[in-house]
């Protein structure tokens, strides 16, 4: 049986991130990378060698009248794949613990030194966003790719280790579940049928479909047959604003669970905020350091802090109540019964209990059809979870689950009941007080990184007037 | 620190699967979930709850003349959610260790027994499509989503265990990677500018933009910067074929390694797979013996076989002998050149080798621009995985790194290089011998389950004319 056992770990050259934690030894290692720079001193030359794997790059040395070496030297430059050969030593320069002495360098992919775009010295991120085929070779945006590596594996883990099941929803979708108008189609169609209109009856699915603007009413479905469930996946808003903290593709995170209340909903959040905080400053420490060096000061801190601090409590109206009386002039009016802006939330979570706040049972008017009314009709049972610099990061709800209060709350949205008679159903037959919310993953890769704009969060932005690659 | 961290797991009652592994225990326990079937006996009523956790259900043991249930009892009907609390206790009769007499039972959901779709007896796959907001409440389906949760879970543990990390490549795109013209289109365009002409400049993203066929292209951006990655998410085909093996919406799978030719890429193709069976031959033991029992008896033989079986590998040419001389007559005639139909690829792998099968250096001329000319120039470098009951499982090859040879390329296949220049730049600057596969999850599921249609391997199936939900 073993035989048949394909070892690939040795399929692959060891990574850098490996070698750079092993001991000096005489044996031979093969390592495959990217120069980053290299620079001659005496009859020494010095390459900085990156395969991704970490941050840091492994040095290596090569003497000058090594063979084949000098014509080679001229055309290796930023850029290049190189296949070095050599020995693991201990470093005597500062900078690093080790490098590798080399006994023979093979150029696999050369990088013109006139053309290739990314030279030494820094880019813009503006810049980089130009060339994003290219952007993931840099120090910033290759840390992002780990960061996203590190916090998605988190997720499903924390998630099976919690007894839920990943419940993969669909995409394409005709149940607009915010109600907010502001899908993208899919179609198949290339023209009209008549007088500029679209029958989309003749279309792929018979039907208009569009793009999920969230799988939650799909999650809820198996949170009645499995009790615990999540889905973690693309989510699309056709909404036509170019700021830095929107998408018109993102990944969301959305669990679903039976048997829960607003509670439990916000114990979970709580736990999965801490739980992914917590794995991001152990396993991606060298990268964090990074962001806090050159894009937040004080990143490692707030997270640290994040980690340690108790999440604070205040309902809608305690919270209204509060800015109220701040004595702030705010551009937005406060009064009972408006969403909060982002000027709010800053104040309430920033400067009032300074740390991260859920906000709960906001105004029925101002949420929707599914979240569960409270006593006294004017609330519901809604949850909003503020962090510091970000603002939301994380929004659910408990779910309503009686039939003819959800069923009076669509119509009164201006939902058609017959075209969720589905999503009914799940009122119908065995309903349960359920609970859930989502979590949009590139605010969590902002919130974790600093990064100013979003884009920077995803490794293919798109946003209106752009989808490059 | 220890009383900020939110224990969740106090949160919820033991799950279903927890409480059968449990010792019997006087400490008085509660469970949620929904009742399968019911029946009484003597002074007796048992009750089978299921909370998606597992294919088994707990046994309920009541006595009908405990306070309350008399009434209860009229209103429990299959589907019902219930909340019970009692002891766990030895089961005396046959079919389960263990069973929980019950002291409360509350109604906490009901199901109207006359309207309620899902009754005891057996019902057809066909049937379920029209429900598939209830049929994940059966137990073929249920243990379906089951099945798929390790599967997944298993793939992203395979990938981080072999140092590759994750990169969530975008849905919304502008490069048809396959240049099979099967993309949908995403807009905001309600109508068309001018004789019935789309302007897909005034669309969102200022040109035509589709659904991904493939996140093949853009992880190989990742590749030549992070070495070794893969992305997993939904793909999209506007096939208009309504088969049992043919999905408009499925998740694929896609590994890309740099420095790694067509062997190697087997060799990861090979050991992920057998990962993948060993794992769901561990973990998801009980659901997939009720698909031995109800599906395809042997799969689990066949399961295990897979695992202690050499792969087989043949060249194109060496397949097309053997089909020429295996004297069959197929309903296509075998010919150099030709693709392989599945009559074909049947009997490769089931008849000739009795088992998995590379077929590789399929003609140039039947496969797409991106796979690497081999030497003769006649095939490219190219792997499709054949396995028994599916056929190609998975399909691969390594990538023309050859700046020259992929312009050619491209031109041969009808593409304009100008719009696919950020794809020739990775071969520009740093490239480097990669490959790649892809697999199809919805297939694996298929080949794990040995369902029939593709329909119900995936939540929310798309096809032609069907997208409900």
């Amino acid at each position: 049986m073993n035989s048949l056992h394909t070892s690939i770990d040795t399929l692959f050259p060891p990574r850098i991130s490996e070698i750079l934690a092993m001991e000096p030894q005489e044996q031979m290692l093969t390592v495959c990378g990217w120069l980053r720079t290299h620079r001659d001193s005496g009859s020494l030359s010095f390459l900085e060698l990156n395969d991704g794997s970490s941050l840091e790059n492994l040095q290596i040395l090569i003497e000058n009248n090594t063979t084949g070496w000098s014509n080679l030297h001229k055309l290796i430059h930023t850029g290049a794949a190189l296949e070095v050969r050599g020995s693991l030593q201990p470093s005597p320069a500062k900078g690093q613990r080790l490098e590798l002495r080399a006994e023979s360098i093979v150029l696999v992919g050369e990088a013109d030194a006139a053309s290739y775009p990314l030279q030494k010295k820094r880019h813009s991120f503006e810049f980089l966003r130009t060339i994003t085929h290219l952007r993931s070779r840099t120090n910033a945006l290759g840390a992002v790719a780990r960061i996203r590596n590190i916090l998605s594996f988190a997720i499903h883990r924390f998630f099976r280790d919690h007894g839920f099941i990943q419940v993969h929803t669909p995409i394409i979708t005709t149940s607009d579940c915010e109600g907010a108008g502001e899908m993208f189609t899919v179609t198949t169609l290339t023209a009209p049928s008549s007088d500029n209109e679209f029958n989309y009856q003749r279309d792929f699915f018979g039907q208009h479909a569009g793009l999920t603007v969230s799988g939650q009413l799909q999650a809820e479905v198996y949170a009645l047959s499995h009790s615990r469930v999540y889905t973690f996946g693309p989510t699309f808003r056709a909404e036509n604003s170019n700021t830095t903290r929107h998408l018109a593709e993102f990944w969301m995170l959305e669990p679903e669970m039976a048997f829960c209340d607003l509670q439990g909903n916000m114990q979970v959040a709580e736990a999965l905020l801490r739980f992914l905080i917590n794995t991001v400053l152990e396993e991606g420490a060298a990268d964090l350091a990074l962001f806090d060096r050159h894009i937040e000061a004080g990143l490692l801190r707030k997270l640290a802090t994040l980690c340690s601090q108790k999440f604070q409590h205040l309902s809608y109206s305690e919270a209204i109540d509060a800015l109220e009386k701040s004595g702030r002039a705010f551009e937005y009016p406060v009064h009972w019964g408006m969403d909060l802006q982002a000027e709010h939330e800053r104040f309430l979570c920033e400067e009032l209990v300074q740390g991260p706040l859920f906000v709960t049972n906001y105004p029925a008017t101002i949420k929707p059809f599914y979240m569960r009314l409270d006593e006294g009709e004017k609330t519901v049972a809604a949850m909003d979870l503020l962090v510091p610099g970000i603002g939301e990061l994380i929004g659910g709800s408990q779910r309503e689950e009686r039939l003819d209060i959800l069923q009076a709350r669509m119509q009164g949205a201006g939902l058609d009941p017959a075209k969720y008679d589905w999503y009914l159903d799940l009122r119908r037959y065995g309903s349960v007080p359920h609970a859930g919310f989502g979590l949009g993953f590139e605010r969590l890769v902002q919130f974790c990184t600093g990064l100013a704009n979003i884009r920077e969060t995803i490794p293919f932005p798109r946003s209106p007037g752009q989808a490059p690659c």
